[in-house]
């Protein structure tokens, strides 16, 4: 994080006072090794994608957020009118623009330029934390939509970290009627009993067999198994578990980011129409998930566990990378306003 | 309602000793005018089609059930494997046997047969009124089935009897994060808020503008309207009004059983892209409307005003047919239990 | 039509040469009253938005289409990245740039400027004249996925002006098993034929009883009527038939643009599951329209009848206007090249 | 093959002289190995689910089909109503009946009695043998419907076996524009070629890079890849280039069935969103088999290459097993007819 000139706007942009940006593990693996996959930093960047602050000016042509206005930021902004933005599906555009993928910079920063048709003005009784956290919450909500999670139905999640507890929250909201959530860690297990799930089941290393294990949880969500699986964890042992667990005809949700390739039983989940989906990032999340906590149908706060203000950036990195914090919170107006 | 002979089983049915049936619009219509449509009444024919009780016996090949088991029961029980029914949409399938709807008799009697498998064990914490309610809450799980309510949309309901309230807790349950209702009574409206509804208007007669009163409504929405809008009355005004109050690429759900034709505005949906679309009952409803009530995330209970035992039916039907009760349930057994 | 200067190009932006532009009922429309609905021409205005060309410039940052390229145009821009957008369904955007919908003005003209990304290569063996009828084509394709017509399905298609006969075209690619086609003329059902209906059935003047012409229809479909029904003529009496010779579980597509408000056997059709689906032009069809043509899966060439050049246009409209033309082409380039 | 007793008719069912049955992979497998799979083949069992015949007796109820009637008959026959059955999905439910999946006879014989709602009359102008392959072109629909081939897709076939050409012939009728068969025969590519691929692609032995492959997949596919790929060969080699030729937002289809674990690259598809979709058998695909056959819109009978009458049917699976024939009938009439 450094001083940076106040850009001039272009047609169609705000600029935003940044009050609250989370800290992401995408975040922590640039700011250790400098690259995830096959995106590397060259030049210094600077790092967030989870944020929300206060309109302070806008471009010619703005009319749905005005200067004062109190804001979420969606990160990732189609540049060209292709085919997938064309149909609905701009996050699979390869020229998007993204808040912290290299090349492009971040939001932890004291003011930032951003187009309007992607900032979203938060509900009253909505923060500016909460705001930042519409973020890891759009991730939940687009893998139950693509888990394709209905009323009534079970739901798997395999991993219980801030992705994992928003799935959670989100499945919950859809009108899941039983959540099994699994974790390595009890406090991380403890938080999602406390924040909706109905049994939780964890998993000890080394890992066991993957279908006694699997067996295990269908016991705990009824014999045929999950509807719908959220593997969040991005371990191989993981999404062979997703496999055996989820019920013929229902759908494994690939959210975790793990090893290019894995070993898995793709014969069993064939024969039982278990469809694979992966996701990548979001599409027409932000006004849900708005939505959903100005009416205080989701409830993001217990989520988040630590704060620091901008100048102690880099201690806020090294908490979140310990991995005790669930969401840690960079506050990064001179005087954080928490509101 | 008369004494019967318990019958022979025939392999995979079950005897019920029925507990708690509901009276729906249906019943009453028969028992004052001994037709409905094109279903006419022409020999004495046991009414109810929302019901409950305890297995007492079972047929050959029966094992998901057994005796002594509280169950709710599906009403609808296809005759034929015909198109409709390999493709799930059973309820669409023209010989299909059903509860109350002439010539085939219904539930509210001492001891009923069916198919056990469209008979389902009730969970522990699920009262057998409760498993009465199953059926108009599967109305209310088609309904909105049928309008794809989907996570953080805004919803409108049409008519706030028992069947618009079933849409309403369905409609939350999915995660609608606006709900507005209409009605002609200030009760039911008071009735709707308490079970969940952001906001309610009241429908004063002689009936406004439709698009005047479709404006009032989206003021209420945002002004876009609503993605999903569920007409409960049958009113041709509230159908019209369904129309020029849903968004554009919404959905209108026809619900409520009026006049053969209406006169619609038929081209302001059209080029809207506002999708209508009816239903007629519902398919693949109990299991999800019984784990809803068994996990707690939606409550008939309130809607439950008025119980008669069997030997008081006509005063039950009275009751039911003044429109001041939601829902009248008529209890069955000797003593009955409400557990 | 008349000369205007050639108009510098901004970044996006491409230069056409126009060379075949078809003449549509709303043209003809505006033409003859001035107003269209809600769009009322305020002043003078070029009509056409059926249309191909040759790239004759590039703006700043094009790069899928050059100089020399034969394209189709898409005629509707959107202009503001608002919901409906975002989503996929751009047609539905409140602000969004039309071709000769007022105040935006059309094709018909020598050169024309418009944003690149809705500007399609022609693929090598189509043809400016099928190029233009791209337009169409995409109404048929959007009215056949509204109503989702499926493989080995019974499609029928009431009125077989251009719409419908490229909705004919467009079902049968689709693998639709059987199509059935209405109309008043009977040139027009042998064209039909000639193009792939398996039957026809000609609507004789006064109108029949709908429920009885319906019952005609389902004898030449099948006794369960059709899966998919698609409205061309915008008439009460047809969009009565489409719902009662609809199969339950179907849809019922309304193209054709008639009166305000229409009588509708609603109920007929809600107890069904008829599902009546308008539309409003189309998304995401010149790809797939262009791929059809050149692949030779799809012949517009039958329904192209006549060709004016521009200087004749007063003549080609008043061609059109009579109705005994399907498709009337009006020439643009000084010699004009029909390739 | 032996002869059994004429059995009795429950009612709802038929009894048929078979006329045409092919030999499927698996029938193969069960002849020289006694098991596929979990499947073990424990007493003498009839072969054969890929069959044709007459209707020489209907049991009681059965009305859609009388004797005399030539017909195809949909191998399995649910035996419970449980909720797979009830939602459509009745290919999953665990205790389905199918013909020669032991302990479950086939058709291989003279005579056989199946249930009357899953025999389905021939069109007139369907020949005995296209009726039999009714099934292979089942496994075709249904993996086009799970892949969702639409209107001018692109689609990918790894594999030219008799299922890979029913592939090919349906996503032909479903509108794909363009279809590229890869397989490690020539002359099976030829056959795709003369059977309307637009393009094929021969696999050398050893496998090369599956990466480098997909490359060159998408060359002829056009850069971004298939929507559409249908995996037909349970080579872990194809699944791996399925994954890597699938555009982003496409639709892998696992049709082949092969080893029970995989190694794949799972990341690069999860974070495309391209979606692995497995498959078991078929629901609801006879009607639209025959609907395609019926109207000539598919032509199965290319693949037919080799009869044998049912007395020589050994040398009928020897014929089948050297794999050059592409489907081997067995004649189980006396004196067959092949009308």
């Amino acid at each position: 994080q450094e001083n940076r000139p106040v850009p001039e706007l272009n047609p169609g942009e705000v600029l935003i006072k940044m009050n609250s940006v989370g800290i992401c593990g995408s975040d922590i693996h640039y700011w250790q090794h400098g690259k995830l996959g096959d995106f590397v930093v060259k030049k210094p960047m600077v790092l967030g994608h989870e944020g929300s602050g206060t309109v302070t000016k806008v471009g010619c042509g703005v009319t749905h957020v005005k200067q004062g206005d109190k804001v979420a930021i969606e990160p990732g902004v189609p540049r060209e009118t292709d085919d997938f933005v064309k149909s609905g599906r701009y996050n699979l555009s390869p020229t998007i623009f993204f808040c912290a993928t290299p090349p492009d910079d971040g939001l932890m920063c004291r003011f930032y330029v951003h187009k309007a048709k992607y900032v979203y003005k938060l509900p009253d009784c909505v923060s500016f934390e909460e705001g930042a956290m519409a973020e890891p919450l759009s991730v939940g909500i687009h893998a139950c939509r693509r888990g394709r999670v209905k009323l009534g139905c079970k739901v798997l999640i395999l991993g219980a970290g801030p992705i994992g507890l928003c799935c959670l929250l989100i499945a919950k909201a859809m009108g899941a009627a039983q959540i099994v959530v699994c974790d390595l860690s009890c406090e991380r297990l403890e938080k999602a009993k406390q924040m909706g799930a109905n049994a939780t089941l964890k998993v000890e290393k080394p890992f066991p067999c993957p279908l006694e294990f699997a067996q295990k949880l269908k016991g705990l969500l009824g014999c045929e198994g999950a509807e719908v699986t959220i593997e969040c964890s991005g371990a191989e042992f993981c999404m062979q578990i997703g496999i055996y667990a989820t019920r013929s005809g229902g759908t494994l949700v690939l959210v975790g980011v793990g090893a290019a390739t894995a070993n898995l039983p793709m014969l069993n989940g064939s024969l039982r129409e278990v469809d694979v989906r992966g996701l990548f990032r979001y599409t027409n999340t932000w006004p849900v998930a708005l939505a959903l906590m100005g009416t205080k149908k989701v409830d993001v706060k217990p989520m988040i566990t630590n704060r620091f203000p901008i100048e102690q950036a880099a201690e806020a990195f090294e908490t979140a990378r310990k991995g005790t914090a669930i969401k840690v919170i960079v506050q990064c107006e001179a005087q954080c306003q928490h509101n």
